[in-house]
């Protein structure tokens, strides 16, 4: 757990020093749960965004884009359930003035409990050594099994109430167990009450009243109110899917974990349509392609897991988790969503207007079913950027820090660096970058000694360094040092283009 | 008029019909000023951004990219004057609830007069023919000098309460003029009050009080803020840049002409770091870079011309705008300013952090200048499309509806077209569909005889239809056909990646 929580710190002290992510309005201390991607971080962002695009879009013939605004018309969020569904319980410290999500505090409490288990196991397997059979342990251990099972009653009847909505209920768990706000002890708390975690504003259109607005909480519903616009002009035949990335706002109370929970994020969502009854072989389909996807970034197989859904949102038929080991454990990164007609039905009543598909094979208009893909973009930064990032011990005992992102989403594809900052070296440098960078986002170099240098692009992710020297001024040819395998090779200049080329093809790392 | 006005019709209602441009929640009968891009929208849209975002940061080894919130810190705004100063003057018809922007309605007003003389002048035209003077008639009609005298005299009236934001004075001019609520005749007014443009919204973190937050209503302040760390942990050097695309807020009260001016929208703007002193020679240096880049998408250089700001704002000391050749006439597109120290200054002052760069070569601590450009993408998505919409009459004296967009911003790259939809053409076409979504995005399309599909395809914009017949089958040979000259060529199947390539290569239009 140290060495989890170790890591995660080197990552966001990274993130930061190299230029990958600030925090937001930083010189104004800052504004909780935002933050802003910095040079590296922008070009990281766009790559992961722009590889997601094209898999998605122009690789699939049947999948179109679409880019809807954040701004919607207020009954979208009352036909797709988000008005009155949409909410947080929250409980506030009456001392302290704290506010916090009460099924939190509760399920922070059931944790200490499984901690305490976890202790009294480890205290025995230090205790009884080779010996120590846990299975036995926990059966004939009246502590440990006093605190699992609280737990599970704890955590049985949290979610009991959730499902009934009996707020109550939760404020009378929260006063039994005598939880106390974790920041100064106090016990005084208000009832719980829903908080709704759209952000709410105000478009001042006429003098008599402004019209209530949200910040979109999620972007699928932009394509649902589209989904004729698109069907009829695009010309497009079930099955059929819309694509779409952009930005989504959620006022959540306690957002942490970095990246991970932000009140502004950025999703990629693609809704598939299909017809009624063939909802579950498109649901599989999708689940593989999907995780195809993933994998082929080569972050590292074990780093994902499926995790299907058992309990289903009031939309969905089936649903499953694409959950990646984040440093702070396994997490949902992608969902993927089986979600009936619900939507489009919803959108039908709401508007008046119909939703539908002439299917000419079954001389049948009918409401589409969908699956649902939806990724957090800044989640799969945060997964390529603490997977990537490798502390390596060499061969001399020495140690580097090194950024082994995937060459094909490296915000810097090549960094061109003269041995020396003179005898026109620097010049021949600039000419190879001129040429380079009509199509690749190229770095030029001069300062410190050429190792510090490729120090500093291998803890920055840049996959190739291009080193020229007085050699390159007679023959043309120039070194280039590979990031992971440190192995460098003499070429010439006009096989650069290939060679970088072979690096980062799309093809190459999609196929 | 009546003719550009037509023009803007047919542009609108093609963007919708080609799946361009829709209503944002069309179904719930719209939002005012705010659009949805569609599949062909959100292409070319992504198009336009690349290509910007090539250009600036890609060709530009001092020019590093950012991705900054749209949430920011209050202070942000406090600072950079616009919770301040980022009024409309507003007035309410007390009978009609409706609500306008003050200065709109003089203008308008104003406007009327000159439209009075312009038909004065129209008419004796019409009466004199070719002994018609304008400039003598105008010295010596009375109804003439009247109607221009007063619009004069209104206008500097206006502008000259404005500066001195005298809002009494705006209000006693609306009743000397008489003027009537636009749609109901009513002279009933409020007084005229400001009205802040930002959209608001409260982040609700703690009990007591939920902070205020704004959407921020330009990009620029995110790099302003953000300058520090840039420079810092990307090694930048004076004189650099960074650039930004994203999205901005503001809550006009009178949006109109479609997407030129909206409540959300999105922004492409660069801040390039000077030294003081240095500022003018930037200025002119990205005044001549920014004409470039518009000159070099080839929409018609009679299409762009510059408007040097007489008028400076309170933070320039020198701007210029690109303006466009817009259905509706010429208008702004993009801006050039020389902010001067003015944005970096207000932050050092509200957040007490310094905000400076030690200059090696003058051994100097300051406080950089500043050259922005800041182009409208949607602005810009507007001027290609609309530019691009053509009406031919063609040699047989058919007409026929052409989308002439430039091929690397065009969102399909090739249409592979079966000539008919048996005998395996299908399958052939789909092969080389196989082969070619890896580099471009291409599209089928089998429905209709194939002349039809032409046109089709032509009206959507693509740059190249590739028709698939019988000899195909025999030879390994497609027909290409181009959009613009409807030239066609016999070419091997494996020659099209280079066709294709040739058409839309980044280089190749921006070199």
């Amino acid at each position: 757990m140290a060495k989890q929580e170790d890591l995660f710190k080197n990552v966001i002290s990274h993130a930061k020093e190299y230029g990958y992510i600030f925090g937001s309005s930083e010189i104004y201390d800052g504004l909780s749960a935002v933050y802003d991607y910095g040079q590296n971080g922008a070009e990281l962002k766009k790559n992961i965004r722009d590889y997601w695009w094209k898999s998605m879009v122009q690789m699939n013939q049947n999948i179109v884009g679409l880019d809807a605004a954040i701004l919607m018309h207020p009954k979208t969020w009352k036909a797709s359930g988000h008005v009155d569904a949409f909410n947080d319980p929250l409980i506030d410290n009456k001392d302290s003035k704290k506010r916090y999500r009460a099924d939190v505090l509760v399920e922070d409490y059931a944790e200490k409990l499984l901690q305490k288990a976890q202790k009294e196991i480890e205290k025995a397997r230090k205790r009884f050594g080779d010996a120590f059979d846990e299975e036995q342990f926990v059966a004939t251990n009246d502590r440990v099994k006093r605190y699992l099972g609280q737990r599970q009653e704890i955590l049985s009847r949290l979610a009991d109430s959730l499902t009934r909505e009996d707020l109550k209920d939760v404020k009378a768990l929260i006063e039994e167990l005598e939880i106390a706000d974790p920041e100064t002890g106090s016990k005084n708390w208000t009832e719980v009450r829903q908080f709704n975690l759209m952000f709410g504003t105000k478009l001042g259109a006429s003098a008599e009243s402004s019209s209530d607005l949200y910040l979109r909480p999620e972007t699928a519903q932009g394509i649902f109110v589209n989904f004729s616009n698109v069907q009829k002009t695009g010309r497009m035949k079930i099955p059929f899917g819309i694509a779409q990335t952009g930005k989504a706002f959620r006022n959540e109370i306690v957002a942490r974990q970095f990246i991970f929970r932000m009140r502004e994020f950025e999703q990629m969502e693609m809704q598939f349509f299909v017809r009624p009854g063939d909802e579950m072989k498109w649901y599989e389909h999708w689940k593989e392609q999907r995780i195809k996807w993933h994998y082929s970034l080569k972050l590292g197989k074990e780093n994902y897991r499926f995790h299907d859904h058992e309990k289903l949102a009031h939309y969905a038929n089936a649903a499953a988790d694409i959950e990646f080991d984040f440093p702070f454990g396994f997490k949902e990164l992608e969902g993927i969503h089986s979600r009936t007609d619900f939507d489009l039905k919803a959108h039908e009543e709401h508007s008046g207007r119909k939703l539908r598909f002439f299917d000419p094979e079954l001389n049948e208009n009918y409401v589409p079913y969908v699956i649902e893909t939806s990724i957090g973009l800044d989640r799969m930064f945060l997964a390529v950027l603490s997977s990537s990032l490798i502390e390596e011990t060499l061969e001399d005992g020495s140690s580097r820090t090194v950024l082994k992102l995937p060459a094909v989403l490296a915000p810097t594809k090549a960094a061109i660096l003269p041995l020396v900052k003179k005898d026109r070296l620097p010049e021949l440098a600039q000419k190879i970058i001129d040429e380079l960078k009509w199509d690749f986002q190229v770095q030029y170099d001069e300062k410190d000694a050429i190792g510090r240098r490729y120090r500093r692009q291998d803890a920055a992710g840049t996959p190739l360094c291009i080193t020229v020297d007085h050699d390159s001024l007679e023959d043309n040819t120039v070194t280039v040092r590979y990031r992971d395998s440190m192995e460098q090779k003499r070429v010439k200049i006009e096989e650069l283009y290939t060679i970088i080329k072979e690096e980062v093809d799309f093809r190459k790392w999609f196929e």
